[in-house]
């Protein structure tokens, strides 16, 4: 069988690194149809919108997406519909990709790399699963509105709407909890429920659904804290479940500590595990093109399309033991360089990820 | 001119920290009128209320609050409208305490304390400007309802308001800008302007208010890349102005950089000046009553107060320059406690300012 791959390789350093990642998919010898199709700032050139129609139908009508990036400050003008951004929230919509994991991992030959202290980050291994469809990210309604009554009569103001219904905690519940399953059986659900009555409902729900996963321990943490449990001591997470807005604010933070988000994938789930796989850093329009990026959070996002949308763990493995094979030997592209290892461009970068495969 | 200073000690270590920076105030020699009431958990044991009318009126006819802390795990089970944190809800809405402003200051003597490299952080000062009357922390209509139409329809949906008028941004852009005037002149303001109305809303106004303040340096940064700028280089910031949501998870994270929450005050104003002063860290159930809690950051929150709301600047000064006395003279409470140092106890500490003040 025929997998069909949409390859976007959006703007900025999406291109290079995209190109790296698909040379390392093309060579595992399986059947795959990888077709690209202009997405971000890139599509807007061309088509005037950052998600063309012809972009999503390729989108909606394969397997898995492999995403680069998109973005850079030249778009910042457009209004907010056109802006590259929209894509990436409007392929989550469309596709319903509503279970996002990002893990945040230190490989221990990278522990410098942190501006922690190694003997607090070095090793970590956690995994954020963030709600990716819902909260205060699509909540109607919304907008600019002008005040009928109250203190501030008369005067605008900016306003948003936050929810969660049901279903859409429980579905990604049971994503959270799984993943916990199947690592450290600890489940870290983070909420603002001393404030907010979304974050209590989410809470209601998660411990009614944890009555389904007796082996996984759940605990609690408002978002506030969490945001200081991670800088002070990281490895005591397992997987943290929590929504859009906190996910968004909180996966991002984890990966810093790892000071190599460079080495960063990420997955955004359906129902059906049709997949988004990209990697957690931007589009660094500052160096796109000069083949300095790494390559290798695109290739690891390659090994989570193949473990979770094409139900491929052993090439997943394969790929990531590439991964740790060519860090063992010392290469590194120039956001990880340091004295005593051999700095690598994209292309060297991808060339010896190819080799390392077994 | 007497000043009347209300003292809401609260719970777990509230009462013994607070009783240091009390000592203290009155070693000034100043015509203060100090008068205590119970809040948190402490007034619900008391009165059935964590903020009982009495402590209210008393919090309102005084020119300052002395804050302790509030919450223990033993009201985890009251309805959220009687646990100890509402209290502080409460002060804050009732006495329209919108500017809060929590300084992350790392003292050179501590470096070793963060979880972060010592070059990352050591010398650390920076400002977060808070928003804390507005946002989704108050906004109306919020609660749990059924829906009954869309794709969930019939089910349960937890959902509340995020909003900000235009006088609310631009008051705390105002006291952002002119805290940055006295420092060093940049002030970055974060938010989420890609995804929420809310946000897009705060940035044009902030840029609108900017123009009266040719003086200082405006950037902006979405609330995700702030999270991580502040692991990976803390010092890159002088001044953060952003709303109570997002406040209130990177004032926390910003605290956490230190490695010593125990040193650090927070001050919450009205228009008018009048203030409630509190530790940035919490009640700290498990070591209350036992005399080894820090006061420091009670201490300096007593100094923040002598300045904000008491036009005594010298006096913030003299406190100040005490605690950095005894911090010189290498003496620490339990929680700073390292080899070289000597460990001393909550009165000890309190001992050791009132020795040092000049
Ligand atoms: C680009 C932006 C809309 C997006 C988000 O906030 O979700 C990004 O920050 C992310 O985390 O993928
Ligand atoms: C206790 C809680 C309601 C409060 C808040 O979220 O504002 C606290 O976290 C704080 O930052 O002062």
């Amino acid at each position: 069988m025929t997998h069909k791959i949409a390859v976007l390789p959006g703007d900025g350093i999406g291109p290079e690194i995209t190109e790296q990642a698909v040379r390392v998919l093309t060579a595992l010898g399986l059947d795959l149809d990888l077709q690209t199709a202009p997405v971000g700032g890139a599509a807007y050139e061309v088509q005037e919108h950052p998600l063309p129609a012809s972009t999503l139908e390729l989108a909606k009508g394969s397997a898995a997406i492999l995403f680069g990036a998109v973005g850079d400050w030249k778009y910042d003008s457009l209004p907010r519909e056109l802006r590259p951004e929209q894509a990436i929230l409007g392929l989550r919509k469309a596709l319903g990709l509503f279970a996002n994991l990002r893990p945040a991992i230190l490989y221990p030959q990278l522990a410098n790399a942190s501006s922690l202290k190694p003997e607090v980050v070095s090793g970590l291994d956690i995994l954020i699963v963030r709600e990716l469809t819902g909260d205060i990210y699509f909540g109607q309604p919304r907008g600019v509105r002008q005040l009928d009554d109250g203190p501030f009569k008369g005067e605008r103001q900016g306003f948003d709407t936050m929810h969660y219904a049901e279903p859409e905690i429980r579905r990604i519940a049971h994503v959270a909890f799984q993943a916990a399953q199947k690592r450290g059986k600890r489940l870290c659900s983070v909420d603002k429920a001393n404030v907010l009555e979304t974050s209590q409902f989410w809470r209601d729900i998660m411990i009614a659904v944890a009555g389904e996963y007796p082996d996984v321990e759940l605990s609690h943490m408002y978002v506030d804290n969490a945001a200081m449990q991670l800088v002070r001591a990281p490895k005591e997470f397992d997987v943290i479940v929590t929504g859009n807005l906190f996910g968004d604010i909180l996966s991002d933070e984890a990966a810093m500590l790892t000071g190599s988000i460079g080495m960063l994938p990420s997955a955004s789930l359906n129902a059906s595990n049709q997949g988004l796989y990209e990697p957690s850093h931007g589009s660094a329009p500052d160096i796109a093109g000069k083949n300095l990026a790494n390559p290798l959070a695109t290739i690891l996002s390659a090994a989570m399309l193949l473990r979770y949308s094409l139900n491929e763990a052993g090439q997943a493995d394969r790929i990531e033991a590439a991964v740790q094979a060519v860090l063992e030997r010392g290469l590194r592209t120039a956001d990880l360089y340091e004295s005593g290892t051999t700095k690598v461009s994209t292309t060297e970068m991808g060339d010896a990820v190819l080799k390392a495969l077994k």
